[in-house]
C-alpha cells in the first residue's frame, strides 16, 4: 500500500480535507507509520494502536486546536502526535532533545495539558471547560481516559463535579478492559456487564447516576459510527459521556494477543510483530525481579506477608507472588491512596503488607503515608520501585522527590539499597519486625550482581558502611549512585585520599558513622539521584548544623528544574552525577 | 432525668447488658452529656449528636472492641468514646495531654485506625477484613462514612476494590447532606433522589453496581429499626452497605437548624443553645476573613479571577466570595486532588485560580501540584489555609509539612506572609500575573493589625525585608512567627545585637539579602512553623553549603515527631518556638 494520504497530511485541517471514506485508508496508514517507527525505536505500542480511529475521529469532528482535547496518562497519543505537526520528527520519541513520549504542553498547541500519570484528564478538562464559560468562548472541551485510569480516585472526584455543573465537557471513555495490566475492580466488572447487555443498556446506570448524557457503548474501529456520535455529541449541552470499546494493539495480531506484553515492547519485528531477542549473556537481573523473587522467598517462610500494588503487577514484578500465592497478592488497581490506607489497615492486624509503588506514583498517597500510616507509626514496608532518574519516560515519572517528601515525616525509616543484595536484605529485615514505617527505594532496571541470591542476613537499622578508606575527602551516597562514586574515585587523580561511606539509610541517619567523618575529613561530598533541595544532601547539612561542624559539605544531586527525558546515563550527565562529573568535582576539591 | 443509665456505663459490654427497651433513654442521657461538656469545653458538636443512636446500636450489636469499627473523619465519635472508657476524661477533649478530638489508637483499644482527614475508613477497614481473612478470624468489620466523605475519591478507589472481594466488610453510610458545610456533587443529588423515593427504590443503584449488598435508607434515629438491620447484616457474607439517615445536631435544636455553625461552636448556653457572646473588643481579624474579603475585592476588579476550595467554604471564608460572585466560586467537595488539576486546566486557558486548601489536606493533592501544575509551570495560586500548628485538632492537622514537600517542587514559589497586610498584598501581586504557580501559607486565626484594609500594594517576588538592625546575631524567620521573634528579641539581654529579618519568600530565598546577612553576621538563627527537616531552614543551611560560607546556623521549628493537640501557645512551648524559648535561645548564642 503506498502511503499517499499520511504524505500529504501534516496538521489536523489536513485530515479535516479529506472525504469520510477516505479516512479507514488514513487509519491503515496511521497504524502502519507507528508500527514502523515503534518496532525500531521502542516506546509505547499497543495503547496507540488502539486508538488510531478515534485519534482521527476526534481531529475530524472537532476543530482543534480551538477545542480542547485532553487526552489521559498520553500512551495512546502518538496517532495524534502524528496527526498534529509532529511526523517527521516521531523517530524521536523519548530521545534526549526529542518529542516526549508524552502530550507536552511546551511541544505544541494541540497537546492541551501535559500527562504521564493517569486519571487527571476529566479535572483539567472540565477545568477548561468552565474558563470557556468565565471567558464566554464557545469551544469544545474533551477528555480521553481509560476504563483502568477512570476507575482512579481522582477521575471519580472530577466527574462528581463535572455532574453538577453545565459544562460543555465531553467524556470519552476508552474501554479496552486493560491498562497496563488487565484493568481491575467493582467498576471495571460493571462496565463488562454493560458491554456484554449492549441491546439491553440497564435504563439509569452508573454514569447517568452522576448526571452524564450517556451514550455507548460503540465500536471504536468503526469511524462512521465514531463520526456520527461525535457530530450528534458536539450539540448536546452540559457534560456528555460517550463509551467505546476498543482493543489494544488492534492491528498487530501479536499485539492484540499479548496485550501486556506489547504495551510497550521493546523492538520488535514490524513485519511479524516478532520481539527480537535480546542478546543471551548473562546480566545482573533487574531490580524488579529482585523484589519479586525475594517477596516470593519470604513470603513462602511467613505467611502474615501479603503484596499490594496499585495496577502495577507485571512492572514491579509483584506478578511472581501473584502466581505463586494469588489469595495474598492484591492489585487494587490505579489507586495508591486506597494501596497505602489499605496496608495500614492490614499492618494494624499484624499482617506485614510490602506495598510496592513507584516512587513518582507515591505522590499520589502523600497524605496515606503521614496521616495513615506514619502518625499511627504501622510498620508499613514501602517498596519505592523506579526511584531516581527513570530515563526515556521523562519529566513526569522521574522519582526524584523521595528522599525530600518523605524525609520530613516523623517515623519513617527510608533505606536505599546499593546493590541487589542489599535490596534482598532489607526487605528480609523489613519482615522480622520493625517498629516503623520503612520506605525501600531502588531504581528501574538492572543492577550489578550476577549473583545476588545469598543467604538473608538482617541489616542492622540506621547502620552505614565504609566502601573504601581514603585520607582527605570523604564522599558519602546513598544507594545505587554508589557505582558511579565508585567509578568516579578510580577516575580521580589521587585516589588514595578519597574515602567513600554508603549511607544506607537517609532516616535515621547513622550519627556514629557521620561524627567520625566529620571529625576526621574537612571536605564532604554528597550524592544522591534525588532533588539536592531538601534531599539526603540536606539531612547531612542538617546534621553539621546540629552538631555544630564547619566542614566544607559540597551536595550533587538532581538540581532544582524538571529533568525531561533521555537514556539514564544522558540525564546523570545533565545532572553532573555520572561518573566522570562526579571525578571532576572530586579532583576540584582534591585541589 | 436522672443519669442513672450512662451513671452505670463504662464499656460497651455494659451497653450490651441492658435491655432493648432502655437504650432510648440510654441515647438521651448521651446526647444530653455530649451538649453538657461540649457547651463549655468547645468541640465539635453536630456529627456527634447525629450518630448518638447510631453509636449505641453498634456497640450494642457488634462485640467491640473484637470486632472492629472505624469511624471516618472522627468528628462524631464523641459518644464512642465516652461509651469505650473515656467518659470520665472526656471534659479534657483537645486540651493538652487531655484525651484526643478524633479516635486515636493509642488512647483506646476500641478506637481501631486514627483518622482527622476524610475518607479513609473504608480503605482501612478492608485492610482489617482482608487481615482476618488471611489469618482465619471470625470478625466484623464496620467502617462508618459520611455521605461528603464518601465522595472523594480515596473512598471510591476502596469501594471499588472492595466490591471484588468477598471481605466481610460493612459500610455504613451516615447520610446527613451535610460535612462541614452542605454536601455538594453529583453522587449527593443522587443520595438525596435515593432518599425521596424510598419506597421505591431503584432495583439496581450506584452501590450495588459496584456489587455491594446495599440495604437501606433506614432512619438511623430509630434504634430498633438500627439494630435490626444491623443483627441481620452480620449473618450476610461480602460487601454489605447500609444507608442510615441522620440528621446533625439531632436533639439540641439550634444545631439541627444552623448546622454550619454548629459543627465546632464554640461555648454555648447547654439549656437553649444559644451561642455565648464573644468580647466586643475590636480584635485584628481572622486571617481566613482577610483572605475571604480580600479575594472579593480582587474579583471585582478582575474578573479572571476564581475561587476553589475543596468543602472548606466556611472555614476558609471563600464563602463571601460565593455571595459575591457564584459563578466564579467553586467548592468541588472533598475533593482536593480534583481541586488542583481543576486550577491546572483553568489557568491553562488564561483563568487566574486561587486555590485555597488548608495546609495539612494540600497533602492530598501533592502529585497533582507537581505533575499538573508545577511540571507545566502553571499560574496556580495556592492559598494554605492553617498552615503551621492549628492547635486542639492536634497531630493530624497541624499543616506543618508544607515547606519541606513544596520546597523541593521546581518552578514554585513559596510565601509566607508575616501579617494581614502582606497576604493582602502577595494576593494581589499573585493576581497581576505570576510566570510560576505559589503557595501562599497563613495561619489558622486571629492576626495582629486591626486597621488591615490598606491600598494594595505588589510585593516583589524572591525579596525579605529587615525587621530590625542588630550587631552580631541575625535571625531569619518566615511568615507569622515573626511576631514571637519580635518579643523574644524584646526579652534578650542585649537586644542591641540581635537583627531580624523575615525572608517572606522560603523560594525563591531573597540571595541578596543572605549574602549580606553571612557576610555581616558570624551567627544565624532561623525560625519557622515547619519541619526542621527539609524546610526554611534546610533552605539557608543549603544556601550557605553552596556559596561556601561556614557561619554558624542554629534552626528552630517543629521537631522529628508528631506534635499532638493543645493550644497553640502551648505546642510553641513543646516546640521551643515561643518567645520565651526563642530568646533563650538567642540569649544563649550572645554569650
Amino acid at each position: 500500500m503506498s502511503e499517499k494520504l499520511l504524505q500529504h497530511i501534516n496538521f489536523p485541517k489536513d485530515v479535516r480535507s479529506l472525504n469520510p471514506e477516505q479516512l479507514p485508508k488514513l487509519a491503515q496508514e496511521l497504524r502502519r507509520f507507528i508500527i514502523d517507527v515503534v518496532a525500531t525505536k521502542e516506546g509505547h505500542l499497543g495503547a496507540s494502536l488502539g486508538v488510531v480511529e478515534l485519534t482521527i475521529a476526534l481531529h475530524y469532528v472537532f476543530n482543534t486546536p480551538e477545542d480542547l482535547l485532553v487526552w489521559d496518562v498520553g500512551h495512546q497519543a502518538y496517532g495524534h502526535k502524528i496527526l498534529t505537526g509532529r511526523k517527521d520528527v516521531f523517530h524521536t520519541n523519548r530521545q534526549l532533545n526529542g518529542i516526549s513520549g508524552f502530550p507536552k504542553r511546551s511541544e505544541s498547541e494541540y497537546d492541551t495539558f501535559g500527562v504521564g500519570h493517569s486519571s487527571t484528564s476529566i479535572s483539567a478538562a472540565l477545568g477548561m471547560a468552565i474558563a470557556s464559560q468565565i471567558k464566554r468562548e464557545d469551544k469544545q472541551h474533551i477528555a480521553v481516559i481509560g476504563d483502568a485510569s477512570i476507575a482512579s480516585g481522582m477521575a471519580f472526584e472530577a466527574l462528581n463535579h463535572a455532574g453538577v455543573t453545565n459544562a460543555n465537557l465531553l467524556v470519552i471513555l476508552n474501554d479496552n478492559a486493560i491498562g497496563i495490566d488487565p484493568s481491575v475492580g467493582a467498576l471495571k466488572e460493571y462496565l463488562t456487564r454493560m458491554k456484554s447487555k449492549r441491546s439491553d443498556i440497564e435504563q439509569h446506570n452508573i454514569i447517568e447516576a452522576l448526571n452524564f448524557d450517556y451514550s455507548g457503548p460503540i465500536d471504536g474501529h468503526n469511524l462512521e459510527e465514531l463520526i456520527s456520535e461525535l457530530n450528534r455529541l458536539k450539540e448536546i449541552a452540559g457534560p456528555k459521556f460517550l463509551h467505546v470499546t476498543t482493543t489494544k494493539g488492534k492491528g498487530l495480531k501479536q499485539a492484540e494477543e499479548n496485550q501486556v506484553k506489547y504495551h510497550a515492547p521493546g523492538k520488535f519485528d514490524k513485519v511479524s510483530g516478532d520481539l527480537l531477542p535480546k542478546p543471551s549473556i548473562t546480566q545482573p537481573p533487574k531490580y524488579q525481579d529482585v523484589f519479586g523473587k525475594t517477596i516470593v522467598e519470604l513470603a513462602q517462610q511467613n505467611e502474615r506477608i501479603v503484596g499490594i500494588t496499585p495496577a502495577m503487577l507485571t512492572g514491579s514484578s509483584l506478578k511472581f507472588m501473584l502466581d505463586k500465592f494469588p489469595e495474598r497478592t492484591f492489585d487494587v488497581g490505579i489507586a495508591e491512596q486506597h494501596a497505602v490506607t489499605l496496608a495500614a489497615g492490614m499492618a494494624t492486624e499484624g499482617i506485614i503488607p510490602f506495598c510496592n509503588i513507584y516512587s513518582t506514583f507515591l505522590q499520589r498517597a502523600y497524605d496515606q503515608i503521614i496521616h495513615d500510616v506514619a502518625t499511627q507509626n504501622l510498620p508499613v514496608i514501602y517498596c519505592l520501585d523506579r526511584a531516581g532518574l527513570v530515563g526515556q519516560d521523562g519529566a513526569t515519572h522521574h522519582g526524584v522527590f523521595d528522599l525530600a517528601y518523605l524525609r520530613c515525616i516523623p517515623n519513617m525509616i527510608i533505606f536505599a539499597p546499593r546493590n541487589e543484595v542489599e535490596l534482598r536484605n532489607i526487605m528480609y529485615t523489613a519482615q522480622l519486625g520493625l517498629d516503623h514505617p520503612i520506605a525501600i527505594r531502588y531504581p528501574r532496571g538492572r543492577g550489578i550482581t550476577v549473583d545476588w541470591q545469598e543467604p538473608f542476613e538482617a541489616i542492622e537499622i540506621g547502620k552505614g558502611v565504609s566502601i573504601k578508606e581514603g585520607t582527605d575527602i570523604a564522599v558519602l551516597s546513598i544507594g545505587t549512585i554508589a557505582k558511579n562514586v565508585s567509578e568516579a574515585i578510580d577516575l580521580a587523580t589521587d585516589k588514595a585520599k578519597v574515602a567513600h561511606y554508603d549511607l544506607r539509610f537517609v532516616k535515621p541517619l547513622d550519627e556514629n558513622l557521620l561524627h567520625s567523618v566529620f571529625q576526621n575529613f574537612d571536605k564532604i561530598l554528597t550524592i544522591e539521584d534525588g532533588t539536592v533541595n531538601g534531599g539526603f544532601g540536606s539531612a547531612i547539612l542538617e546534621f553539621a548544623a546540629t552538631h555544630k561542624y564547619n566542614n566544607s559539605i559540597t551536595v550533587l544531586g538532581i538540581p532544582d528544574t524538571f529533568v525531561n527525558h533521555g537514556t539514564i546515563d544522558e540525564l546523570q550527565q545533565l545532572c553532573k552525577i555520572d561518573s566522570v562529573s562526579i571525578s571532576n568535582q572530586i579532583n576540584d576539591l582534591i585541589k
